[in-house]
């Protein structure tokens, strides 16, 4: 063992530092199986201290750090390079809830902590936690934190960074920045946190947060809406947010394809109507008070969306069971499509009135480069984020559909960027994204971040290769 | 005439410089009179082209650029040095609306509109825009992104920077980001655009902005409450926000001495109340629909403070004539305050729940050292921010308590810093409060916002001596 690992494992303890092949490999392995890492070691700190003299001793060394929540991205964000140089430093020892305070309507966590433990102490106060995503169950507050994170309710309370009132950073150097604040106002200089908030762990070690809470919604109601068309989106959502009282939390759209692949794939998924439609809107309104009247509400908006002609069929739910069925419609499309075959996708952004002019133009696009190509469009339409994926055609080989990949991002974030769109809304660059932002972003705009970049680290040492070209 | 400013003059046109005394005058001075500034010239661009050509010139001949918006900051940031070599960038000819898009909930505007024109617009269309201040028909858009401007709408909708979407900004250098995207979701790299909100010019020139748009408030309903006492404030905004489905737009706490300063010098300023209370609160829920059933929620929230004994008493305005009463009287006590003679002020934040903390520790301070001294604090409770005034006392030369200024500040930040709140809220640092900055900023902090502005300001040419000490 040289000489940082047996420094390392006198800061850490032996739980602290893992060398063994065998026990490093679950931590290196990454979900899509995309990237295969190697690394010296893997470092478990279990305290923000034991972060900093992790870091002080890589610094000194100039040994690369990879920093690692859940490890539930899907950029490769978090895995080592081949080379087997770098420590892979995980958080999940940090995972202690440090407060939750119900009369501020703040929360403030270890990095390490599990999403899912920090909406439940959330709750456990009475208070709602809005940050939720499909890998909540395993995925880290710090890992969502440095990427960013979206998920179900963006619409009605934002991304990761909107919900952060404070973070606690381990800088390069293994200083430690303690901006762990819980106010709500602080004009005090340049916005420190915002700058570490979407990294990727290129400019630090988030080790702590302090997050905002809202009252818990307690009034929620759901409603399955068969469009007129693509454009009807638009209008209904713009619509909803007026006659709601902005209490639209949810607003997914899903092609008929979508659909169809969730009825013929997922048990207990139905088509809600009888005729098909080729677009859908999965609606969800929530009020804080028990009585929020927002059943009357959703009827209201339904019967205007229908004097309006943006409503072709809408069923409300009656029932949290009927609610359930057409939740299950949207998330049984992610868990339908791989069963299509082969998948080419895309996690794109537009300004919201560009979604369907982007799905019409890359449909046109991509069905002319492959004719009987597959799309499958759903998402988040209400942040302007679609998930445009392409189910192979039928007759197609799937590995010849696939080496098509690199082909189609670039015709489709052609398109996205020509919109004025983003190549990636929701789960950042990580290695996967770094030739877009190369091919994307503006000399301009590289210029500034790889300023910064070297201004805050500027020996290089953390999670190199990510994010940032060279 | 030197050459730089031939070279903008060629650059600009006649109406692009203003170099006699008499013109600039204007531009120099500043609303509290705190700093005399002079400069080499006023410079009046009317177009992002024009602020990068000027940029460009200063950054070759590292000549020092004050950017201006409507001169109503009040820490004396858009003030140029005494020594005249700086050239003055007012931005009130990039006045455009450039864009307003209803069904994106967006609005894309030049960083010279006045603040009422951009609401204005925004109401043109059906939409809100939530920026609201006492400046508001005289500050531009561009002033209050550079200073994260706060304003009475923050509880509901954010600061400056939670409503903006996306920037355009002149580099030191003369380069321009572009930045101006209207995505609700990108995470490709850095969070720039939140660099340089707040950052005060240091960093580059805003000439632009997307910023975010709400359905416009229909039902609006205002109370005024007679608190229990301090802590009840707390305990109230927190059921309030639950009780409302989170539509509290305002929540102002008076102490019973700024209400009396109000009643006492202005006309039209009533207490509502047959008996005197230490502590009141003005209290506005707003619905999107016209008959969002507003005024059934407040009557039960009252209803229930009541019963868990927070509110003392309660008027619930009947009329928009009585709202704008009670508005008035939280006006009023800005209006009053002066009258009293001399002031001595403090724009703090802290946690929401350290409020009543804060006000009881500064007020046994202040007291213990100048006897008879009148604490007069009010403000934004809802956000932890509190406008901590401090009246003379009756009897005391009015100079001979100025002369206290520093060390009040210094006695009151104290304590706004051991309770982990900060020095200046929403009104920013500007040149006022750069001492502030190295009294309270750890060192830790104070290099990275250093190496931040050296990494895109290496010349050290925007906005010198402002923000950050030396």
């Amino acid at each position: 063992m040289n000489e940082i690992l047996q420094n390392i494992a006198a800061a850490l303890g032996p739980r602290g530092l893992v060398t063994a092949e065998t026990d490093m490999a679950p931590y290196l392995e990454e979900s899509r199986g995309l990237y295969h890492g190697r690394a010296r070691a893997v470092v478990l700190p279990a305290s923000t201290g034991e972060v900093a003299a992790v870091l002080a001793l890589c610094h000194e060394q100039r040994v690369g750090v990879v920093p690692q929540g859940g490890n539930t991205g899907r950029c490769g964000g978090a895995a080592p390079a081949p080379d087997g140089r770098e420590i892979l430093l995980n958080l999940k020892r940090l995972n202690r809830i440090r407060t939750v305070d119900p009369l501020d309507y703040t929360l403030t966590a270890d990095a390490g902590c599990i999403l899912a433990d920090v909406q439940a102490a959330a709750r456990g106060a009475g208070r709602f936690f809005p940050l939720s995503l499909g890998a909540e169950g395993s995925c880290q507050l710090g890992g969502c934190l440095a990427t960013n994170a979206g998920g179900t309710n963006v619409l009605r309370y934002g991304n990761a960074r909107e919900l952060t009132l404070g973070l606690e950073v381990v800088l390069p150097d293994g200083r430690v920045w303690n901006g762990l604040n819980a106010l709500r106002k602080n004009n005090t200089g340049y916005d420190l946190r915002d700058l570490f908030i979407g990294a990727e762990g290129t400019l630090g070690v988030i080790t702590a947060a302090v997050m905002k809470l809202y009252p818990e919604p307690a009034d929620i109601q759901t409603a399955f809406v068969a469009l007129r068309d693509l454009d009807a989106a638009l209008e209904l959502l713009a619509l909803a947010r007026g006659m709601s009282g902005d209490a639209v939390t949810t607003f997914e759209l899903m092609s008929r394809r979508a659909l169809e692949f969730a009825v013929r794939h997922v048990p207990g998924c139905r088509d809600p109507f009888d005729t098909a439609h080729e677009w859908y809107v999965l609606l969800v309104l929530a009020g804080t008070e028990p009585d929020a009247g927002m059943s009357a509400r959703l009827q209201r908006l339904l019967e205007s969306a229908w004097e309006r002609g943006l409503a072709a069929d809408a069923a409300l739910a009656a029932s949290e069971g009927q609610a359930q069925d057409f939740r299950r419609l949207r998330e049984g499309v992610v868990e339908a499509q791989p069963l299509e075959g082969g998948s080419i996708k895309h996690d794109v952004s537009v300004p919201v009135s560009r979604v369907p002019e982007l799905i019409r133009r890359a449909d046109a696009r991509v069905t002319e480069l492959v004719p009987g190509i597959r799309p499958c469009a759903f998402g988040h339409v209400g942040d302007g984020n679609i998930h445009y994926n392409l189910s192979q055609p039928v007759s197609m080989d799937r590995e010849e559909f696939l080496a098509l990949w690199e082909r189609l991002n670039h015709e489709v974030h052609d398109i996205v960027a020509a919109l004025g769109g983003a190549f990636s809304a929701e789960h950042g660059v990580g290695r996967l994204k770094v030739g877009e932002m190369a091919r994307y972003k503006s000399p301009v705009e590289l210029d500034l971040m790889q300023r910064v970049k070297r201004a805050i680290d500027p020996r290089g040492i953390m999670n190199p290769g990510k994010v940032l070209p060279e």
